[in-house]
């Protein structure tokens, strides 16, 4: 991740202190997952596409679970003990970039769809302007008099409600910006606003920061209030405004948590479609950024795909269908409402409807695993079936073989797992019990009914089972017995 | 219900008689069904917030099926025999106004977004103005020369056709409404509608009607003329302007009942999301009036909430369920495709993927009820694991079981059902049939593929099995009789 | 197909020669599915509502699989071998109206949304223009001097960018048409739009085609151009605006795809909830072409409609429901997450929650299917219930049978599949496997985890099972034996 412009060194402060207090929730309002993700975990990586030199995380409520959540062996973590504005937050970051003849980007950790490419753009608008000034990047180092001072994001959002207006003069320069409780009549209309992320020469910022006061009804010391500072001192701040203003929506409660998810959902989406995957109904899709779909891949209504899963070339994958972890291969059906976590699913395989498939299970090219039929860390070889009804757990199973309805491998004693194999070509009648651990041998047929606790050797039949009676003019008998006990 | 305010005594007309036609139904309008509930159920409900001193239904078409729906002991029910318009149908209820020194809400059964809260503030807004008139509520009484006659509600719609607008004089009164087909183009451009609901005060509202004529092409009686005919006798309605338009929308065909349903649920969802619930794709979750849902409980995409059903703290639901009329503890996982059905689910439970829970089944703490296992009118005790493909039936399961694969309590004779008890620590082997009545003993094991017929006592090993037999090299035997059988 | 108005002979030419690039795909473009059909299905289905003469497809990329998947005995293909453009296009099938004196429709493979009205409303607009200039149809055959030369579909868009902008005169005859590329600011503004569907009069037709050049960047011959060669002879295409823009949409990639999808499945919606079947959540229903409802049917969210499948009055689906190629009679309750493929449901039968019903099997009148069973090619009797965890294939049951919880038809024996036959009022006990050939008689019962091998006379009990036995204290023995295997 170190290699930064060597003409922009740069540190990044990400401020994940918040509570959250709309969220309602035990849970610090950065850790709230979208697409199975905390929050802050998508600002951390567009952060890391502009290879900061060091990334600061400023924690405050729970702390300890928010590093634990990020687990990030490189990154830096300050404590904002109290919360005293955004302007204290990055404060509290100080010995970070005190002494740094570089530059610091600012960013909240409650803004997950910005992207990465945006950075990259606000920092190399940050060096043009430097350029465009008559200095160069190396000079500029060290060099205190130049008048940029910063690079702020901004975008036009439909409804500004809420968000600071940014003021600017005529060469895009912040005069500064003001919040909603503080905005005349015409400043509420002005629909461009602070996206609450900036980039700063480091010396000026935290100058600037030193002379921050909290005179304002909540005490805080806010970091908007360093633009007017520097303004003061002929250092500007600039907008960059960017076209797409879901990138900068920040998430203060679940309904915009959803909000955000669905436009996030919704870009994976459009990515993979113009990639060549037909969606059905591509908004009740659910579809994470780990996944990888390949060409030709059709996937109707209602599925949800998540975690690091792959789908390979012409599988389709009927509606409702759970795949987690999961690699799938080319020109597989996965039948409607199939759940699929963990495992493997080869070429050309059939899956489903209503089948469970978890736990490292592999299951090889053209096998079948049909309706209620749970595979758990087992391998189903080539071309076998197991098409009705059956638990398949701890199982090795061949090619070609058959499983027929209602095959259990009893793997579990009560005390521990065994494991079940079954060689190639062999035939499980309907309802054989497997009393693990056990050998079924190549072509060798099971009774249906039969309850297996001993190897049964290749080609041979085993069954377990007694003679069937019949008693004649039963049902009469009964229904008598019945009146009997019911009378009696 | 019967606190109204002493001062503003009040009944109600809900107009209820109509057939609704654009649905083209066997059931009458007002009982279709919004999110499990009948249409009407909502406008009484929102009615019921003001506490009229009686609730009067005009019913007409199919009126036993929709006093029986209603199933309502205060209620009032009066028969319009035929449909000669609104203020026909007003007039059916006369009997409750005629002499009614008071006031008179009628609203429509169809507008059943109609908040209670609007309700009152009508009523509110009815009695500020008779205070600003210099009247008190007192001695309005009886005192029949004052100028305020009613209070109607509208509301500004985005697409106003095929209502009727609002024509208004400086003062917020209403001069006239006029129906689409009889508006100007200047007219058509009004987007201030009429709700038909309208509060009046009772004795103006009765001479009124008494003077309304159907010398018009549909030869109805016309609710809204009565504005007029007050106005000409300086009596008038002020429009009360709501500002959530939705609230006046009234359903007249299917589609408008899925939309209003779908705002409906919006309404809900909004509700518990800012009250801590996390919903994934919340437009698809269905959720009904009854439902109560707790903090960080966490509902996946296109789940299915109904009746009286509550969910508590940290339980995650995955996508796909179907929950009605049940209760969900805390910190349960209920895994996808789920169908939990007047049910228990107590504390960290974990229920699916492919669970089916109904019939009063309570499963107790930290219980696991896994793939494909259907359990009805049973206790399964904590701890207790019954994870796959199994049938649970009218059985009483102690703690700490585990029940194996392909258990079935065979509860049912061709007679009636009987009970199964398994104790604590029972372990209960693979495909045991559990022929009910029975009582399986503490810690007590089943073989695998037994028919367990009689109880079986604490510690004791059932088992009901044959010898397993082995026949060398039968599968060429086999493969061998089937070719002579196809040649014969 | 063949009883076009005599007085306008009409052949139609649909282009489906296109790769489809941007689809990404190794599918021709045109074969892509919108709702279970290709896409160009919906244009042949279209244009045959104006019942044209001949219809000529332009083939071209992968010809071969769409000649395949159009599956049209009348149909006539002309091949373009190279992709010169829509004019060279057009003059592929030039054998087909070089000496014709008719008319001409053209249109592209990829506007699915197209409506066959639409079409037959071009031409009459087409007859009007003709008799309004003075001349009748019969008289304008070959009378060459006449200045209509087409009618041309427009639509105006909210978002034109990329489609060819219409120029028209004052009397609706089109000047030219500007692509995106050539368009200056204010043409960019035009948000009437070329459809690409296009009526001429074959000869002027014939004769501008000739006279197309390729002298552009594209070195392509445009269509297009065909309008202003007919325009200096004075001949015009007069543009036909039709209100509905969605109609002309076309189909670049999988996205517009899914748009496209989505538009189409809410006409059918919109259809059908108009004819009195209730869709809650109709967003989220699938439902297709073929498929076909009644009054008072109540489908539920997220369900997936499709094939020739017919769903009775009275009938409710609940959610997650896929019904593909079946026949639902009245009043049926599928309850939710239960998948019917090519099967018939009768009245009152009640079906899931999670059933699996496929391949030609008939559930007759108030049967009961209940969870995890799977019927397969059988018919199951009136009033025949098989509750839980089944297994039917291939089998024939009566009237009045009760199927226990487990039962298994085993109907395969690893060679080929054999047919179970259970009589009226038969109580088949739990876990029965019936091992087919096999045949149970009236009211005859079977012992629960029996195999039953040998057919059951009427009203006979059949078991097949061994004696239970007991071992006192086994469960000490059974740790106490682990424990050795563990320390050895």
């Amino acid at each position: 991740m170190k290699d930064t412009a060597k003409d922009f060194p740069l540190i990044a402060i990400i401020l994940a202190a918040g509570k959250g207090t709309r969220f309602k929730s035990e849970k610090p309002k950065v850790l709230h997952k979208i697409l199975g993700k905390p929050m802050i975990w998508y600002v951390k990586y567009a952060v890391s596409w502009i290879k900061p030199d060091e990334i600061v995380f400023v924690v405050g409520h729970k702390k300890e679970e928010v590093i634990k959540e990020l687990n990030c062996d490189g990154c830096k973590f300050v404590y904002q003990e109290q919360q005293l504005g955004t302007g204290h937050a990055v404060l509290t970051a100080r010995e970070y970039f005190k002494d740094f003849d570089g530059y610091v980007l600012i960013i909240n950790g409650d803004t997950p769809l910005i992207g990465g490419e945006t950075l990259k753009n606000a920092r190399e608008y940050f060096k043009a302007l430097i350029r465009y000034e008559g200095a160069n990047l190396e000079t500029y180092k060290g060099y205190r008099n130049k008048s940029i001072a910063g690079v702020m994001i901004t975008a036009r959002v439909p409804n500004p409600y809420g968000y600071g207006r940014v003021i600017k003069d005529g060469s895009h320069r912040v005069i500064k910006i003001v919040e909603e409780k503080d905005a005349t009549p015409q400043e509420k209309n002005i629909k461009e606003v602070n996206s609450g992320i900036y980039l700063f020469y480091a010396p000026y910022l935290y100058d600037a920061l030193e002379k921050l006061e909290n005179n304002n009804a909540q005490k805080e010391y806010y970091l908007t209030d360093v633009i007017e500072i520097l303004r003061q001192e002929e250092k500007y701040v600039y907008a960059l405004e960017i076209p797409d203003y879901t990138e900068i929506l920040n998430v203060n409660d679940r309904l915009q948590l959803a909000g955000v998810e669905n436009i996030l959902k919704q870009r994976y989406i459009t990515f993979w479609a113009l990639n060549g995957t037909t969606f059905h109904q591509p908004e009740s899709t659910w579809i994470e950024f780990d996944v990888n779909l390949s060409r030709d891949v059709e996937i109707y209504q209602n599925c949800f795909l998540s975690g690091e899963t792959s789908i390979d070339e012409g599988t389709i994958i009927e509606p409702n269908c759970i795949i987690k972890k999961s690699k799938i291969g080319k020109n597989v059906k996965i039948l409607a409402n199939s759940y699929i976590e963990d495992s493997v699913i080869e070429d050309n395989a059939i899956i489903g409807p209503f089948a469970r498939i978890r736990n490292n299970a592999v299951i090889k090219e053209s096998a079948v695993i049909g309706n209620f039929v749970e595979v758990k860390n087992s391998i189903i070889g080539e071309r076998t079936n197991a098409r009705h009804l059956s638990y398949l757990g701890d199982a090795e199973i061949g090619k070609d073989v058959n499983i027929g309805a209602g095959t259990i491998t009893c793997n579990y004693d009560g005390f521990r797992k065994h494991k079940t194999i079954i060689k190639d070509r062999a035939f499980i009648g309907s309802d054989t019990m497997l009393v693990a651990p056990i050998v079924i041998g190549e072509e060798a047929i099971t009774g249906s009914g039969s309850v297996i606790t001993k190897d049964v050797p290749d080609k041979a039949l085993a069954i377990e089972r007694s003679q069937q009676k019949i008693i004649e003019n039963y049902a009469e008998k009964r229904k008598k017995k019945v009146m009997e006990n019911e009378s009696s």
